[in-house]
């Protein structure tokens, strides 16, 4: 195993648009969807064994979760669990991580992780990653994975992969935002575009000159603290220094201006599980389409919905077609599969309602 | 108040059609259903308070449930409480409670009622049940209560009044069976049809002969114990023998053939709660026609539910229309209103499914 790997696991999400399975002190990235004894957090380090050394995985978070990363991840130091004092999206993020390791390891070659993702097919998931690291290692590129699409999803990122370097990776020729559904469609038939995944890898020099470059106040930031980075001082320049960071995601900040951005196109049975649909389109259905996580079900005259209910619960319901059902024992949600972009909204209205106590 | 004034409370139902609330052992009889702090079965002897005397009340039920009744009862003594060691319908348990009070009176008039009914206007119905003591104390009738009809219900019974004796009190001319939609629609208009509501008056020497006249085979069991009744030997008695029972109601086994049935014409807000329909009916409702139950409830896009939780708990929903939502902590039913008779097949294959754990 290669000293010089870094793997940074960005786990501060607050995950709204599962609720009430995902709660403010519980977010989805630590709960163990699927009834396999392992969180989405424990999976993606669970992925990386033996790819990156344990020691030099770092946890970015915030204060609220240490102690729940701690608990599901006892292997992890106290110091390879980084806490934000306030939320300032992926950019500020990665960028202390960035100064971090590079004061830990001037060779170190980074992989950045969301928490969240489910992927089905390890082996080549790590295959991928191996081959991702060997790129960087030889190409002073800031990389990308880009997925390769299987739907017309609006609601991802596009990359449209451009000229060919070897094997699967490729320049990157333009990123998109969420596209609307006819231009999807366009991106699905064309082969070129990928979804976003928010996976990426960079040495660490890379990365903190693409930030000097393209977000140059961000990175002025970091290169006042660079000198107490994995210091006992550290704490407290960040503590004073990250919330003065601009809000902004890594890709705005970095991905859609640098000139040596590359994409590797994958598939290896992604999903961003950012939605309860997303977790219907991954689950184990009966022949009426349904999906059951936890409990048990008796559905009648009921098709496509998927149940998720926590312990030994029992649901019994009818003429239900298309539904999330997610009860939580203190909360329950129904609502049609096609309204879960407005999970968010009910649950900001709950908070308005009755403040944070189901939040 | 009148000594011989009896009151027999039928308690021992299983009221499967309130599942998840109703269960084998907390029928919904015991539930406190409006959140008031009394039972059904508490707001049935409530009623009758200053009317009956407290030791004249005879608990029908069986041995399940005679720890709930004297917990929630705790006025009743032990040998107030019968317990039926077989389910034999209303007339062996009608006919038992007859010859054990003819034991302990035998001038004793006699009500029976149903404890999971809801009663809206009280000093009506004390006003009613009054004047039917006092009709059936010079009168050797059987006296049943029939209700005023709002809506063509094809779920009830109907008794069709016949000449008038006086006041509300008339003879009875049919009895018939839940009528489809057509003939409930007739027997609304007509004016001369009332809700068999399954309440009796009578005396106990009344009772006894039309027994005798009608079910002779019951009585016969009855009369071959009637010196063991309301003595030590009155329970060996009855393990032995209210078993070989017929399985039979009070209307088939006597009602519908005796030529003495008397019916008082009554309008006091009654319901037999027999369903969540029944209790959305009577349940406060907001503008979009949500009745909630208990718990808090956000509901979004959705008219005419009811919402009923146990608890401090919240559900939010979208999109639902005309449905029961109906949880316990352990159990979750999510049915739509008009299919609430079918609630008992989906209990039934519950118990198919997962045995007695839900029941």
């Amino acid at each position: 195993m290669d000293n010089n790997r870094y793997c940074v696991i960005m786990c501060g999400g607050v995950g709204s648009r599962f609720w009430p399975y995902s709660r403010a002190n519980m977010p989805k990235q630590f709960i163990d969807f699927f009834g396999t004894g392992r969180s989405l957090l424990q999976m993606s380090v669970d992925r990386i064994k033996g790819i990156v050394p344990d020691e030099n995985i770092i946890m970015m978070t915030n204060e609220q979760y240490a102690g729940i990363i701690a608990q599901q991840l006892p292997q992890l130091k106290p110091d390879q669990i980084l806490l934000e004092p306030a939320r300032r999206n992926t950019a500020p993020c990665i960028a202390w991580a960035a100064w971090h390791i590079k004061a830990l390891n001037p060779q170190a070659q980074i992989m950045v992780a969301p928490s969240d993702h489910l992927i089905l097919k390890t082996d080549e998931y790590r295959d991928c990653v191996n081959k991702a690291f060997e790129f960087i290692e030889s190409n002073d590129s800031l990389l990308t994975m880009g997925i390769k699409p299987n739907r017309p999803e609006t609601g991802y990122g596009y990359i449209q992969a451009g000229k060919n370097i070897h094997g699967d990776f490729n320049a990157v020729k333009t990123f998109t935002e969420k596209p609307n559904e006819d231009l999807a469609r366009v991106f699905l038939k064309s082969g070129d575009f990928y979804w976003n995944s928010g996976m990426f890898f960079w040495s660490v020099d890379t990365i903190i000159n693409a930030m000097r470059n393209n977000a140059p106040d961000i990175a002025s930031i970091f290169d006042g603290g660079a000198q107490l980075m994995a210091t006992d001082a550290e704490r407290d320049f960040i503590e004073a220094n990250y919330p003065l960071c601009r809000n902004i995601s890594i890709d705005y900040a970095v991905m859609e201006k640098a000139p040596n951005v590359c994409v590797e196109c994958v598939d290896f049975g992604w999903s961003d599980l950012g939605t309860w649909g997303s977790l219907y389109d991954h689950s184990e259905k009966n022949e009426q389409g349904n999906a059951t996580q936890g409990g048990k079900a008796l559905l009648f005259n009921s098709r496509d919905n998927i149940v998720a209910v926590k312990g030994d619960k029992l649901v019994v319901a009818s003429g239900l077609n298309d539904y999330i059902v997610a009860d939580t024992g203190d909360a329950l949600l129904i609502v049609p599969k096609n309204e879960e972009q407005k999970i968010r909204n009910y649950v900001n209205e709950v908070k308005v309602q009755f403040g944070d106590k189901f939040i």
